[in-house]
């Protein structure tokens, strides 16, 4: 197998279900040990963003929200709150907010994912106590990695379901707007959306390729990839992009034009000052 | 069933394991749609804190980070990496930091996610770019969810193959150590670890109890809890902790303890400063 052509997709994955799902995640083979269905799911995943307008099965939002609240979360403080919004308006101008994303429009859910300190706060309220803690860097970095936490363990069942997911980061270009369209508290905020949809069997998705183990798994130390490393996995992102009918671009230009200035942020250079105006002051 | 005792564990859970395992969860009954093994698997998370030293199966490593690199990352930025530590020395190092977390040194390994904008530097070093963004609250966020998001696939994984874990956020408390110790270059800190290992079978770890969807799900906008459902969950959360042989603490008073003072954050007032020190200024 060793003179087949890397870059075709499936064609040179090896024989297991597990050597096949690691060479589509890495587009080269790599090693594998235990599998089982659930970790096959994780493999598979993709971000999906054509759907179809049908709605989802009943229960759905509170299966997926047990999953959310079984995720763990930092000395039990649970700081997370969920937004399932289903109206057609409010939708839209979520999407609006998020950049005209059109698949905010299109599916039926998007799970919005708030990191909540409300909640904390009308504890201490009720017991007359100022709550300094709320204040510091620390706890809004805990609340947003409770909300996260939560919110990948809601992607993970939806996509155990056969449903289509994406997250839409975009939300926090504008978080006083969110803020303000679902009237979350102070000391609340929009981390990300989680779009939650059948996927439009028309329109096939590829699962996207990754920076290889060796760039990202490091043994006992840290230690820097091998810029080899970095250029193969410009050649299968330029493949994956070519297959999907995607501008060009390579993996390490997609990283110098979102972050080599403020303005790549997409408006998110102010996310400190509106985050202190939504009651998280960052100390 | 409507006069059973809801506080005594299984004895009131509805018939099939949907109902059942989000009975444990909630520690009330609760509406649940549809269901499969990877849901199940989700649902029965338990920090898991008493391990076997027996080493993990060939390639458990491997498959972990596979299904961590396949979690979402926000605008493929792909901003984290992992250290995997083994070593006996290092993991007695990493317990300490953690405030003497015995179980880091009983288990053989410790995954320790780290928000890596180091590589982006490197990106930007090897153009001659600057990489203004990377100095920004907006991308210390990203890196850190991402780090968390593939930590997250991570520990679904390794609960899929039977085997157990537990966040150790308390890296958090010395990040400047770890990043010493594991020789983190700038622009990288871990956010936090996770223990993986074979349960001691002799120590029976139950499902923590979760505030009920009533309190975490809001429909179209915010709305506050009610009060009530605070009370309730106190109960659910003395009882779990009376049944583990654990100190009586509601959950509210838990929250009040941790967060009405700085001196609650275990040392992580000082985040901010620290992170500043290891190349995220947090503009």
């Amino acid at each position: 197998m060793a003179d087949t052509q890397r870059n075709l997709g499936d064609t040179s994955m090896g024989d297991s279900p597990a050597e096949k799902a690691v060479f589509r995640r890495y587009r080269e083979a790599a090693a594998v040990g235990p599998w089982n269905t659930t970790i096959a799911t994780l493999l598979a995943h993709r971000s999906v963003r054509a759907y179809l307008p049908a709605p989802l099965p009943e229960g759905t939002v509170e299966t997926l929200v047990a999953a959310a609240s079984s995720a763990p979360t930092s000395s039990n403080l649970q700081a997370w709150s969920v937004v399932a919004v289903t109206d057609p308006e409010r939708r839209a101008r979520l999407a609006a907010i998020a950049g005209n994303q059109r698949h905010i429009i299109d599916a039926p859910l998007i799970l919005v994912w708030v990191a909540d300190l409300s909640r904390a706060q009308r504890i201490g309220d009720a017991a007359g106590v100022r709550m300094e803690g709320l204040d510091y860097t620390e706890t809004f970095l805990l609340a947003s990695m409770d909300a996260m936490l939560a919110a990948q363990n809601a992607l993970v069942a939806a996509e155990s379901l056969g449903l289509g997911t994406v997250f839409i980061g975009a939300l926090r270009n504008d978080p006083e707007a969110v803020a303000d369209l679902l009237r979350l508290p102070p000391r609340a905020y929009a981390v990300a959306g989680l779009v939650v949809g059948l996927p439009d069997p028309a329109v096939q998705t590829a699962v996207k390729p990754r920076l290889p183990q060796s760039a990202v798994l490091h043994r006992e130390c840290y230690g820097a990839e091998d810029p080899e490393t970095l250029r193969a996995h410009d050649r299968a992102t330029g493949a994956f992009r070519a297959e999907q009918v995607l501008s060009r671009q390579g993996w390490t230009d997609l990283v110098l034009s979102r972050l080599q200035t403020a303005q790549g942020l997409s408006g998110r250079h102010v996310l400190k000052s509106v985050l202190g105006r939504l009651g998280f002051p960052l100390h």
